[in-house]
C-alpha cells in the first residue's frame, strides 16, 4: 500500500500576532516545518510548536527562511551560496535548541518560501543549503521541491530527501510550481485539489496547468495551514487518504 | 600554582561593521564569547569567530543578549524569565548550529550586558538562564559574574560555572561591577588594571572604589576587545600572567 | 452638552500579519492613533491606514513606540530621554510622510504600550517627548495618560494635550491603570465598561479598584481594536455616547 | 565656469557601530544623503548627522535603502514598485523628522545600494521612487545615476534631478556602473580616479572599462566615505576641483 507524509509549515506566529490554526492542524499532519525566527516565528513561538509537535507525535523539521520578516520570507532577496549555508546553519541550530532542551529529536529541513524556490533552480543554492543540512547532522531528511535541484543536490552528497508535493499549487509543464503572482497558482476548488492530490499519492503524477500529465515523485504532501477553511481542508485530505488506505507517517531516516 | 582563564567577547561584529581587533586578540586568550546575532554577530560573523577559535585553539562560548542590536544588548528589557529561557535556549542553539558544523565543542555560555547584569541580582532570571544552558546541554560551564545569583543558581541544579572578575572595570562594596553610567566604572590607567588583575588571581580578592578590600573567586578573566589599545593591553595581561607563571586555560567540564 | 473624542490604536497589523478588524473600527472613532513601525506597523500598513482614516474623516495620530516589534512595544526598555526624543522625532517623521504624501494633516501623537506608561510616572522622559512632538510641529496634540507626567510636561511648553481615559482598563487609587500584570487590569463585562465610559465623560470622575471616586480628565476615550467583541464594543460605546447626546470628535489647535 | 556638487553618503553608524570618518568628510562635501535606518543608520545617528549637515553647511538629502541592516542595502531584494514608494516615503519622512526639528531644509533624495542600481534600469521602480519623492515635496532634488531609468522618470514628471558621476567607480560601455562584483569595479588609483573626475566635470565625459568614451552628465560627484585613504582622497578632490577653479556647490530648486 501507498505511504505519504503530510507535512505543513507551523509555528509561523510572531510576538503579538498569532497563528490560530496551528493547534488544531498537528491533529492532520505527520511532519511539522517549524519557523525559524527570520520569515516568521520568535522563541516563545519556537518553544511552543516544538512542545504541540512533540504532543501530537508529529515529526520536528527545521522551516529556515530569508531574514525578511515583514515579506514573510516570500521576496527573492540576492544572496550568495555562502550566505545560504550560513542562514541555513544558524536557523537549524536555534531550532534544535529547542529540540534538544525537550529531549527530541530533529527529523528534517524545509526551506521556506522563497529560499525554496530560488534553491529548487540555482545548483550552487541547492548545494549550499544541502551542506549545511549534511554538516549540522548528516541523518537529517530534506523536504524538497519534486524534481528540483535541491533534491538532486542532495541525493550527490549522499543526504536522504523527501521529494514534495503541493495540495493547492498548479503545476507548470515543466514540473514547477506556478508563481503565486499568476491568477491559477492556488488551487481554490477543494474537490479538485483533493483529485490533484489522489492521482499525486496513488499515481505519481500530476496534470500541468496546460493538462499535460507529467510524472513526479510524492514522498511528502504540503497543506497550508492559513486560509480561512484551512483546518478543515486539512481534515479532508487526512481523512481521505486514510479511507483510501493511505499510511500517513513522516519518513525516517 | 595558579590558574586563571582569560575570556573576551567576540564575533561582536555585524554586517558591514567589522569588529577589527578580533582576529590579534585571539593570541592573547583561552575563551571566547561569541555574539549569537541578538545584541551583535550575524551567521557570516559567526561562522567566521568559531573557525578562527577553532584555529586558535580556544574554547568556544555562546554570549546570547538581549534583542537590541541598536543598544548592543546594554539596555535592560523587563523580559519575564520565561522569555530569558527561550532567546538563551535559541542563541546557544543558533551558535551551536556553526560549531557541529565544524565538530567543534561548545564549552560554555556567557550571558551578555543587561542580560548578565539583570541576571547578576534577579534570582528568577538567573535561575530562567542556568536553567537554558542545563536543559541544552548539561555539560556546558556557565560563565557568570564572581558572586553573583547566576552562580548560585548554577550551583543549585549542578551545573558548572566560571565565577568572572574583570580587569577594567571598578568594583563597588558588595562585589558588583560599578555601572557604567558612573564617570568611575572603567579602569582606563593600564597599570591600575594590571595590579587589580593580579591581585584577582593571586589573592582573590579586589579593592572596591571605596577602597575597602572584597573577596571574589576568580575563575574567569574578562578583558575587553573594543578601545584603542584593547589589543596591545590584552597583550600586555596575557604576559604578566605567564611571567608570573600563571597558567591560562579554559575551565573544563 | 459633552464632548468626547474616541481614539482606537490602528494599524498595527505587520507584514503577513493582518489586523482584521481595523476597517470596520473606522466608523466608531474620531480619531486613530497610527503605528509606525517600530512596535507594529510597517511602511504598507501605514500608507493603508492613512487612506483608511481619511476616507472616514478621522483624525490622524501618530503612535510611536519602543523599538521592540515581538514585544509590541508592552516591554519596558530602559531608554534615555535622548534616546526617547529621537525614536519620537523618527517615528512621527515617518508617518507624517504618509499624511503629506497624501496631502492630508497630523492631527495628534500618542505615544504606545510602555513608552505611554514609562513616560506617564518619568518626568524626563515626558519631556523629551513633548519635546520632539513641539520640535516636529507645535501645533500638534498630545494624547496623554489623565493626570500623568506626560500631559504636566506637554503644559509646561504650551504644547496642546487631550487627556485619555480608558473604556476597558481598571484605576488604582492614584488614577493611574492597573497594570496587565493584574488580573483585574481589563474590565471584560461590556456593562461595567459603559458605565465607566459615562461616568467619565459626563462627570469626569471613575471608580477606582478599591471603590474610590476619582476625578480625572475625559478628553478622548481610548477603546481597543483587538479582542472577540472589539468591533461590536466599539459600536455599542459609538452608539451609547450619540445616544446621551454627547458630541463625539476629535480635538483640534 | 564649470558647477559640480560633491556628494556622500553619510550617517551610515549604527548603533555601537561608528563611522568615524563623518565629522571630517563633511569639510570636503556639499551634499550629505543621511542612511535614514533601512540599510544603516538609527534614530540618533540620524540626528547627529542633520546636526554636522547644518554646522557645515551641507545640503541634507535622504538615502533610503532597502531594509537589510546585515546586506548594508546592497542585496537585491525583489520588491513591487509599490513597495519602494512605500519604503521611499517612510524614509524620507523619517530623516525630515530631524530636519524639521532643526529647522532646517531638505534639499534632495538620493536611494542607495541595491535600490539605486535596480531602480537605474527598471522603469516601474524608477516611477514608484519619484513619484514618492514628488508626492512628498514636490521641491525636492533626485540625484541619481547619469542616464538612467531614475534621471528620465524624475524628467516626465516635472522633478528636478542632478545626474550622478561617480569618482572611484568604473563604468561600462553603456554608462552603468561596473557591478562591485567584478574586479575591475572600482579605480583604486588615486591619480586615475582623480584623472576620471576631471574629465568628467569639465568634459562631461567618462572612459569605459573598454577604453571607449561615453558621454554622461555630471551634475554631482560622488566620493565614498569608508575606506582608509577615503578621507585623504576626499580632500585631495575638493583641493583638486578648487585649484582647477570650479565651483563646489550643491543643486538647489
Amino acid at each position: 500500500m501507498a505511504n505519504i507524509d503530510i507535512n505543513c509549515d507551523m509555528g509561523e506566529a510572531f510576538g503579538n500576532y498569532p497563528m490560530p490554526n496551528d493547534e488544531t492542524l498537528f491533529e492532520y499532519i505527520s511532519s511539522a516545518n517549524i519557523a525559524c525566527g527570520f520569515h516568521a516565528g520568535d522563541p516563545k513561538v519556537m518553544q511552543d510548536t516544538v512542545t504541540l509537535a512533540i504532543q501530537n507525535n508529529v515529526a520536528i523539521g527545521a522551516h529556515p527562511g530569508l531574514p525578511d520578516l515583514q515579506g514573510f520570507g516570500r521576496r527573492e532577496i540576492k544572496i550568495s551560496p555562502k550566505e545560504a549555508y550560513q542562514i541555513t546553519i544558524y536557523q537549524i541550530g536555534a531550532l534544535s535548541g529547542f529540540v534538544k532542551a525537550a529531549h527530541a529529536k530533529l527529523n528534517h529541513v524545509k526551506p521556506h518560501g522563497a529560499l525554496y524556490n530560488m534553491a529548487a533552480r540555482d545548483v550552487k543554492l541547492a548545494q549550499a543549503i544541502v551542506d549545511a543540512i549534511h554538516d549540522f547532522d548528516p541523518s537529517l531528511i530534506l523536504y524538497g521541491l519534486a524534481g528540483s535541484e535541491m533534491i538532486n543536490a542532495a541525493s550527490k552528497i549522499g543526504l536522504k530527501s523527501a521529494s514534495e508535493v503541493f495540495a493547492d499549487r498548479t503545476y507548470e509543464d515543466d514540473g514547477f510550481l506556478t508563481p503565486r503572482s499568476q491568477s491559477n497558482a492556488l488551487i481554490t476548488n477543494e474537490k479538485e485539489s483533493l483529485a490533484q492530490v489522489l492521482k499525486m499519492v496513488n499515481q505519481q503524477q500530476v496534470m500541468s496547468v496546460n493538462q499535460k500529465v507529467i510524472s513526479l515523485k510524492a514522498d511528502t504532501l504540503c497543506i497550508h495551514g492559513d486560509g480561512e477553511h484551512a483546518v478543515e481542508f486539512a481534515k479532508t485530505i487526512y481523512q481521505s487518504l486514510k479511507n483510501e488506505g493511505i499510511t500517513i507517517k513522516a519518513p525516517t531516516n
